[in-house]
Order: C-alpha cells, then structure tokens, then sequence
C-alpha cells in the first residue's frame, strides 16, 4: 500500500530485563531471540508488506546510538527523537504530523517494538484486515489478541456487535477498554467472551486519528500543530524540545481509546507475549528435553526447566530447577523462575547503593 | 625449636573448586577465607612457631609462578620442584633428603597445603607435643582429628594404647590406618571410640623416616640417595627428572603408615576441615542472618543458606535457597548445595569438548 505508514514505538526504558536491558539498551534492542532484536524482528515483520521507507521510529535520544546502530534498513530522517517520554498519544502525535507532512491521506499502523509476534502472513493479514476497516469505518481500530488463559499482566478490551466482511479474521465495535483484571475478574472475561488482549497495536487514517486529538487533547492538537510548522527549519529541533516538553504525558488509551466512539477491533490470533519478563521470554523459547532454554556456552547438568543466558565465557547449572540465568558483561542474575517479578528490587538497591554503572 | 623443619605439600591439583581452581592455580593458591591463600594461611600457621628458613615446599613446575608470587617470606632454595607427581612418600622422601643435609639430627613436621584451621595456639602445642612423641620414642607421630560426625570423606585411624605424659594433649600407640568408610562403619567408629580423622599431619625425625623408608620402600630409599648426591651440582636438575620419574607412586599411608610399628597418634582438638568441597567451604564460612556466605559484590534478595563469590562485577540472587554461586574470570558456576560432587562433571564436559581454556 502506496500510503501506509508505520510507527515503531522504542522509547521504552525498563528494567525487568536486568542485567541484560541496562539504561542505554532497553528490551527492544535485545537479541532475545535468535541475532535480531525485538525491534529489528518488529521492523521486519512490517517491511514484508510496508515500504520502509514510511517506517517511522520514535525514541529518546539517550537511545540514539543504539537506535541508529540497529536500524541502518530505514532513512535516517524517519528516526524522531523525543526530547522527553510524554506516553503513548503525544508520541503517536509527534509522528502523525510527520507522516502527515508526507501524505494527508496517508493510513498509520502503531506498533510497540518490544513484543514477541510468530506467523507473519496472519500478522500481514490481521494488519491489513484493520486497514481496511480504519478506511471504510473511518475508524481507530485495536487488534486484539484472543485471550489464550485468564492472563492478569495484560489489559482487556470488551467488544460490541460483530461486523461481517472479512470470512477469515472477525471484526467487532469495541465496548469499552479495561485495566490489567485480578485473576477472579480475568476469569470471569473468559467465561463471558468477548474480551480480548490489549495488544498496543493500532492502526488509523491519519485525519481520523488527528480529529480525535483535536475533540479530546486540544491543547496537544494545538501544540503538536506548533511543532509541525517548524518541520525543516533551522528552528525545529529548539521549537520540539520547548513545545513538547510542556504537553501533558497521556496514554492513547486515555487520551482518546476511552472517549471515541469509533473504534473497532480487529481480532488477532498469531502467536503474541509482551515479554513482560525473564519467565516469559523462558516461556516463549525452544526448550531442550529437559525444559532447559539455553542461549550462550553451557554446561548444564541434572538441571531442569531453567533458563541460560551466557552472553560470553561459560555458565555450569548443576542440580538446579526453575532458575534463570543471566551472564552479560561484569553482571549476573540468578534468579528462581517464580520470583522474577523480584528483579526490581535488584535494580532498586544498585540504584540506592550508587551502584548505577552496573544498571 | 632449632632442629624443626617444616614440609608444605603444595603440589596437588584437582577440580572440586572449578571455576576458581584452575589448572595453573589449584584450591591451595586461593584466598578462600580472607586476604590470603591456603598456603599462606598455612605458612604464617607454622611459622609462628618454627623459623621461616626450615620451611620447605614441594610443589610442580606449572605451579611455580603462582608458587613464587605467594611465597615471598620463604627463601627460594625452598621451594623444591617435582618434575611430575608422585604421591606423598616420594614427595615427602624428597624433601627429607634437602633437610638431611641441612642438619641430619632434624625433625620434621609434614602438613597438607589445603585445609581450614583455626585455633594457631591449640595447632601449635598440638604440633609440639607430636614433636616432642617423635623425639622420645624414635616414632613416626600423626595428628589425629577428634571427629565431630561420622564423615564417609576421611580417613580413620585406629588407636591403641593411650601414652601418658601430657595433661592436655591426648597421645597414642596406633593400630591401624582405615580408608574412608561407608556411613554405617563410620557411625561405628563413633561409637565404639578410639577413632580419629587422617589429617594428613605427620612428624618425625629424618633418621627415622629415612629407616622407615629403608625398610618398607627399598627402591625408592636408593634412588632418593642418587637424588641426593647431586644436590648443589649442575647435574642435579637432570638427575633429579630422570630418577623422580622412575619412582613408584605411593602414599605413606600405604608405603610406610600401614606397616610400620612405631606409629604415634597425638589428639588434634583444633577447628580443621579438609575444604573437599564447595560445600565445606560454605560450612566453614561466616555466614549473615539468612544463612547467607557472601564474598565479593552481590546482591541477595528472598535468599537463604547460600553460597556466592564474585571475583569481579556484581552478582544478583533472587528467591534461591541452598545454592553455590561462584564468578571467576569468564567461568561461572550455579550449583545445588547437596549436588557440589557433580561439579567434576562441568570439568569433564568441558574437557571432553576441548574447552579445556575454561579449565
């Protein structure tokens, strides 16, 4: 399609991805699986359909280098630095007035960079199948993921009346967007149907998207409207990093998903995980006989269902069950699978220790 | 004591401490408690007591560089080199002939290079009366360790008549030297009594020992006398290969111990332990509140009763119990406590897979 464009979103920091995922290389630059990283797996995954030259990217500039190193495939102009995160629509917006600028008739897929996505040709149709509905509906469609167990890390989105059209995908007018359930609450979604994953993946016409932020994020329509004006002048570097630092830090969700009244969903069924955590990366990877997912040189003996990274020299497991390591550079983890969720307060006593050179 | 020598067996190898043992720097050469290495632990031991000078340490060519930096209170002429191992008997038959001709009527104390002990007081009067047994009754004298369980990972030796003479120190005539027994024997000994741990401690005078190995090792008697004609010439280096290395391999357990009749046992009440293992090294180290041993840089978190050296960098443990943790260099081990006898299995995978540069 001559006029759709995408945005990759990887300003993200984290640190649930520690030791590997440090502060100047967050998860989507990660090789996590195989020699490409999430974002480079995510630009691909697009360009098999898109030009890449209507890529887009937007991150901080604290990423730059990394960013740069990773994406030599796509202009170099189609890479925008915010001054500063400010969440999800302010950088949709950013990007928006970009694409806008290229072609107002253009159409905009949203993409996290991060996430873990198999089956690229139902991925290629779920996408275009959200395409075509944000064309004839004039609509913001989500694609939702169908909801493989009552999962209490994701929010759900609730869907309305089922729309005919497409034999192989289904379609829906969404009800309503919901937080991350309790496990009670997951389960009732499950029971009742009808709720789907929320996958961060949007897609839009342009227009339609910048009207919703005109109805209800004025001041940001107004201040994104400032920023697109200085667009190739000498001026717009210092007329972003003023502007933008001043807008208020909003989700799309929030921002615009909660208050419009058209917005689809499109149901997405390829294999999907946001890669919350170690455990889920342990999850989603190719396991030998004994449940053990090893990365890097290894010796692992009466070891099972365990998780090794080895970034260099080697890693021995001996004895162990439902433990994750991680070996990269002069940083080591070694963690029980159920207790990843506790890295933070890793993070967190480095951080309080001065220790940041490790982080 | 004027006429008291001193020999150090430094020469072992071994891979129970993979990854810090290392082929050019075996358990003895490492700081396993502390600032200084086994070896140098044991040498401020004895030389509380005895002159530096009568120090003697038989040790292999590939470990002389590390021999060297470590012993630098010791005049080099000590150091004595074995072109290849051969057990104890020829190793301690060795040295013997260096000391004879310093002073013929000298005693010598034999002590591993390699095991924990604490209380240098009680060690050294300990030492002394062992000295004082070998003097007055012409004997070969081990010290004995009071066996505080039923170990299965040492030897025995089995007492005979008690000697009379020290009102602190416990003395013996032997009856036997037992190999390491199954957990039922080893209940056994504790039971009936008259049981001691092997510590691998022994003290005589040179005359005697020289007639112990006269007697019981005939061969070898003969070529430690070619041996030590040559010392001082500059035939000795060759001299010294090509007889050492015809030799016949054997301990002085099996060599002499077992078939001498003039063997002593003095009662060893000091804190010792032989370090076999990762795990004795966590028994024996100082442990926090959470049972925890920390050496080096880490962070602990929802942990207990483990074991973690970081030779560099940082290491991060999360919801583990009972674990081994060690960083060195580019190697790195994650070991069960009750699995640390499977470590030599890493050592030999490695081996088998020509990685022997982690080794």
């Amino acid at each position: 399609m001559k006029n759709l464009f995408t945005l990759i979103m990887a300003g993200g920091a984290g640190t649930r991805f520690w030791p590997r995922s440090k502060a100047a290389r967050p998860k989507q630059y990660l090789n996590i699986f195989g020699n490409e990283s999430l974002l480079q797996s995510t630009i691909r995954r697009f360009s098999m359909f898109t030009e890449t030259e209507k890529i887009f990217i937007v991150s901080g500039k604290d990423q730059a280098k990394v960013l740069e190193e990773q994406t030599t495939m796509l202009p170099k102009k189609n890479l925008i630095y915010e001054p500063v995160g400010k969440n999800t629509l302010p950088c949709i917006g950013l990007a928006a007035m970009f694409a806008e600028l290229e072609n107002p008739d253009g159409v905009m897929v949203v993409s996290p960079s991060d996430h873990l996505i198999e089956n690229d040709e139902l991925f290629r149709d779920t996408v275009l199948a959200a395409v075509k509905i944000a064309v004839e509906q004039n609509g913001i469609v989500t694609i939702g993921i169908t909801p493989a167990y009552p999962a209490t890390g994701y929010g759900y989105v609730k869907t309305a009346q089922e729309i005919t059209g497409n034999e192989k995908i289904r379609q829906f007018k969404v009800d309503k967007f919901v937080e991350k359930p309790s496990e009670a609450i997951a389960r009732g979604y499950i029971e009742q149907g009808g709720f789907y994953w929320n996958s961060g993946l949007f897609v839009f016409k342009i227009q339609v998207f910048l009207d919703a932020v005109k109805q209800f994020a004025p001041d940001l329509y107004a201040d994104l409207r400032k920023i697109q004006a200085e667009l190739g002048k000498p001026t717009f570097e210092q007329t972003l990093d003023t502007v933008y630092r001043s807008v208020n830090g909003i989700s799309v969700d929030y921002g615009i998903m909660e208050h419009a009244n058209n917005i689809y969903l499109v149901e997405g069924n390829f294999v999907w995980n946001d890669l919350g955590s170690w455990e889920s990366v342990y999850l989603n990877s190719e396991k030998d006989a004994s449940g053990n997912a090893v990365s890097g040189e290894a010796v692992v003996v009466d070891t099972h269902n365990s998780y090794v990274f080895a970034e260099k020299g080697v890693v021995a497991l001996v004895g162990l069950e439902d433990v994750i390591v991680v070996q990269d550079g002069d940083t080591l983890l070694v963690c029980k699978r159920s207790k990843a969720e506790e890295i933070k307060k890793v993070v967190d006593q480095l951080k309080a220790g001065g220790k940041t050179h490790y982080l």
